[in-house]
């Protein structure tokens, strides 16, 4: 237990190069020589949570803020524990980092029929991340440092997460301190076929009258979002985010932004701006269901151009080698800023003005009109799936909010571990969580880790009693007993979870109550206090934009 | 949604004919059809628990009682999460059925890009169930009822987790229902192997004149238990269990029975008769590290036979198809009674009186000896891994009392979920949890399940900060920051989670206190309510005799 250089402090020290400044999990005794590591580490803090699943969701929520995020569990139990949060992090591309404390070396070859093993087989957990990380490490004394290098920069590449199997002895294995930096360039394009790229594209842009971008989540996690914008810039060309696309953190106050498209939503003013576009860029667009009922637009036709993250398409013609931020560099310069006829102003959702009825309990399309008023720049806004990011998506943003939610791999109970990892990734933004009782139940007790950083988010629980998405999916319209959720007292949580007044917890049932709660929360969170409001709603009331919502994700497919 | 039947009813029918009365799961739309169905069954009720880990624990739990346990979640997010019980119930020997609705066969087929995928690809979660269970089913259209009896009658027979991937409409299409019984025979000895070995051990047991059996879990699994004790009451010889082997459900107030054996603990008086004995049948013994080091008895000597559920050994001869069952059969038979010179008084541990002192804090000795009095006669008593149970081992269990722990996979945070599944199974006895603050903390929502069934569990909460057997496993006696635990108000809980007066929250610091809270608690378990008593411990109060068991446990080893 000296503070001798080891295997573990070199994964902390190529961990920092990456930008990591804290690391998840659950201790565990195969971990402990790495835990002991961060424990004597300057610059990795290490933040114990309640249980491993909830590591990984606040790994996933660090890294959609920080660019990186990674935990620690201990072998078998807890890392078959965290691996729907690994799961979601390879879904929605987010580079996580798992790290499993294994036994050792000697432990592992001979099968020792040891604790937490499935009869002393070990192997079993990393061919079961194999199916669920990009790339995995199992460290041996001769590999170790080449290994982390190896998974790390395939985790920063790709923006997904990567396996580290860490038997506890290599961990403690003198090392060496790394003399390069880890590679990680970014690729480059194919000049023969940027060029013959442009030479297609250039002439259809210029010919165009009516072009647009319609922009998903990879965007952001490639940190593109900047380029975007400035080639939106320079350009004038307007430009729509996918639901999916919410997570690229655009600037949804710039002129140009005309909202969110979502297939299928008719009468939608983003969706007709986007449909009748005579050239489309569509930038990283994932073919989710979410997004676009898995078939809108004719990648076939020559209005629509395919720019993903490394490759791009035109009318059939491919173009394996050219990266998005090569087109867009290029774009910049070369295209002229043109002004044009339709204007976000059309689309953009109009923030309604909000008066507080007397005496009335609050209802959610009113508490959505209500919350739009409440939101401020730089907010950080966490949304669980379901009712509220229905409710959130019909919100006007503003300037630089940045939304975090699970958008395709949809497990309920995501967001409040992910609010942990966000929010310490990014203390100084005003953090909000929305989230639904159901899916709040599922990962509850990760509010004491919150409260324990001494973070502050302000948390709207909507309390109805049910799983009130799956209800209002079902074509039948009858409300299953299986779709109930206990009524807990949420707000009086906080003062279980922690001793000392680091936190509020508010309940409220009428539009005058949700008022006055408003106003304390505001104050309360300016104080450094969590705020839990737990916000009572009738069981049956839905967003009215659900239900069309609901229709085109495709649970109905055949 | 009529009520046709189908293929789901054909699955709950031939769950109803294993004995499963509750099925435990999270709600999800791909598991619509299977609820649907479930939720119009007479004979099994739906348990939603809180989050699907807690519904594998639960179905685990509830199999340790019922012989059978299973649960319903949905594709990808919720089999993932359910993945840490599926394999304790592997590693541990314990019949559960894992159910995850997915999508429709031509969706699975297409590798649609739908919500809670892999970008499309659903076949990566029956990979990952392969690994953690006996016996998988991918439900066609053309299979779905015979494989179905496939995997449950090896569930049954092999006493190990199985998996059903359920695509929704695979479960809505119609079906007979069964016409025969499923084949839950027991397998049965080759005659002449069962012969041989009886020739062989006939005479050792004649000639010996100290005779013992060691007993481990596959013998209460298998139900075999009954069998094992009307041998030693024919046969006069007296018996002992392994650590593991709590989990027989032996009867420790019978006048052979000698206690638990665990390798390794020095003085140990049981430890000394089972080593002593010149003949010892092992029973159904598991090469695991926390009952044996991973070896203390030399297999090859002709004073150590191994039986196990389907196969024996004697000092090197192999006997591959004779079954324990078969074998106790004809030793009751044929083995005459004697009385054995070392009566199980030298080693039982026996009951210290126990008289409160005043103004006194309480210590975990003191707390253990306390609860040894306050056991009865047929209770179960689930307890978490770790100071719980090394504390409950040196307490003396009176008739048919039954404990219910993970003694191999050590997932903290079982327990609770367990608690609930083992008590819906018997809710005619009295249950106790046992449980540190730590581990309840990873699955703490359990307890509203728990109170929404109308549960009446007694809960001993060990609150003392830390996990606490972690640092008390360090050889260099640290008390490291990782292993802090936030501080909850636990007894608080009760009235969170249920809004009527369900339940009885106590805190308890002194001798004086926990006595109160005894006599509380025992009057409100009759009354139908559950009592959580949160009982203050100091940070470094360790029991005794853990640092030596802790020793033997091989978390040293090289």
């Amino acid at each position: 237990m000296s503070t001798e250089y080891t295997v573990n402090s070199y994964l902390l020290d190529r961990l920092k190069e990456l930008g990591l400044r804290h690391i998840f999990g659950v201790p565990g005794d195969y971990a402990f020589p790495m835990l002991d590591c961060i424990e004597r580490n300057q610059d990795i803090s290490w933040v114990g949570t309640c249980n491993e699943l909830n590591a990984s969701y606040a790994a996933d929520g660090y890294a959609r803020i920080q660019g990186i995020g990674a935990f620690v569990v201990t072998a078998g139990v807890g890392e078959l524990s965290a691996s729907c949060g690994v799961g979601g992090a390879y879904a929605e591309g987010v580079p996580v980092i798992a790290i499993a404390g294994h036994p050792t070396t000697q432990a592992l070859k001979n099968g020792l029929f040891t604790h937490h093993s499935l009869h002393g087989d070990f192997s079993v957990f990393p061919r079961i991340y194999k199916e669920l990380t990009v790339a995995q490490a199992l460290l041996t004394p001769e590999n170790a440092c080449q290994e982390i290098d190896r998974v790390l920069e395939a985790c920063w590449s790709e923006k997904l997460p990567v396996y580290i199997q860490l038997p506890n002895d290599v961990g403690s294995l003198p090392a060496q301190p790394p003399t390069q930096k880890l590679a990680l360039s970014e690729p480059v394009s194919d000049q023969t076929q940027l060029a013959a790229l442009l030479e297609s594209l250039l002439p259809l842009l210029s010919a165009a009258s009516r072009p647009a971008m319609l922009i998903d989540s990879p965007v952001g996690s490639f940190h593109l979002t900047e380029l975007v914008e400035s080639f939106a810039n320079k350009s004038g060309i307007p430009f729509a985010a996918t639901f999916t696309g919410k997570s690229a953190f655009l600037d949804e106050t710039h002129p140009q932004y005309l909202g969110t498209y979502q297939a299928g939503i008719e009468g939608s003013a983003v969706n007709q701006l986007i449909e009748a576009a005579d050239l489309l860029l569509r930038l990283g667009i994932q073919h989710d269901e979410t997004n676009n009922g898995c078939a809108a637009f004719d990648l076939q036709s020559p209005h629509v151009v395919d720019l993903q993250i490394n490759s791009a398409a035109i009318a059939g013609s491919h173009y394996p080698n050219v990266t998005l931020r090569d087109v867009l560099m290029q774009l910049s310069e070369q295209v002229p800023h043109r002004e044009f006829a339709f204007s976000s102003q059309q689309a953009r959702t109009t923030s309604v003005p909000f008066e507080p009825q007397h005496d009335t309990p609050i209802k959610q399309d009113r508490l959505w009109q209500r919350f739009g008023h409440f939101l401020q720049s730089d907010d950080v806004l966490v949304v669980e799936l379901g009712t509220c990011t229905v409710g959130a998506t019909g919100v006007s943003m503003p300037a630089r909010t940045r939304i975090v939610t699970q958008h395709t791999w949809e497990a309920i109970g995501y967001t409040l571990p992910a609010v942990l990892g966000a929010h310490l990734a990014d203390r100084s933004r005003r953090h909000l969580l929305l989230v639904g009782d159901g899916a709040f139940q599922l990962t509850a007790q990760e509010l004491s880790t919150i409260l324990r950083q001494g973070l502050a988010p302000i948390i709207f629980l909507l309390h109805n009693n049910n799983y009130q998405v799956e209800n209002a999916m079902r074509v039948d319209g009858k409300q299953m007993h299986y779709n109930e959720v206990q009524s807990w007292n949420y707000h009086q949580l906080a003062t279980v979870f922690a001793q000392k007044q680091k936190a509020l917890g508010l309940l409220v049932t009428t539009e005058e109550e949700l008022e006055t709660a408003l106003t304390q929360a505001a104050q309360a969170q300016t104080e450094g206090r969590c705020v839990l409001i737990e916000v009572m709603l009738a069981p049956k009331d839905i967003p009215s934009q659900l239900a069309q919502t609901l229709n085109l994700l495709g649970h109905e497919q055949k």
